[in-house]
């Protein structure tokens, strides 16, 4: 079956603790030269096919349902071409 | 500054309690024709330079903070092509 992917990240200007805990804990790990580290979600939704009007509607689900427009940014719907696992 | 994006989903036979809540809201709500939902989580490393030795860099920590590799999968490292916001 397709998936559709939705990301989600929070808005550039929302603190993301979790992120600056990650961030923290690179350094202290020593991964050193990387910067800061934001966290948002992804979501992975089966559809039978893939076709606008199923896009359509994801993209409602993600403005409304998987997203809070708030604090976060929709950056992606996307059918997903392949899966890696 | 380039960004590395790292996404990480719970492995299929692993259970996702908040995929399974979006499913049946969605469902309630009238998405009709979506399928099973599944979240996981979407990391933006800040990086300097987004080179090899970089990339090595945020798989490794991608592999040993950014997931739990008992029940996640990292199933994407890469580097951002544009930044929708």
């Amino acid at each position: 079956m397709p998936r559709i992917v939705v990301e989600v990240m929070p808005k550039p200007e929302i603190l993301d603790p979790q992120g600056t805990a990650i961030t923290h804990a690179m350094g202290r790990l020593g991964f050193e030269g990387l910067g800061e580290v934001r966290q948002g979600k992804r979501f992975e939704v089966e559809v039978a096919t893939a076709d606008e009007a199923t896009l359509a509607a994801v993209r409602e689900a993600a403005e409304t349902l998987l997203s809070n427009p708030v604090i976060e940014d929709v950056v992606s719907v996307r059918v997903q071409e392949d899966d890696p696992r």
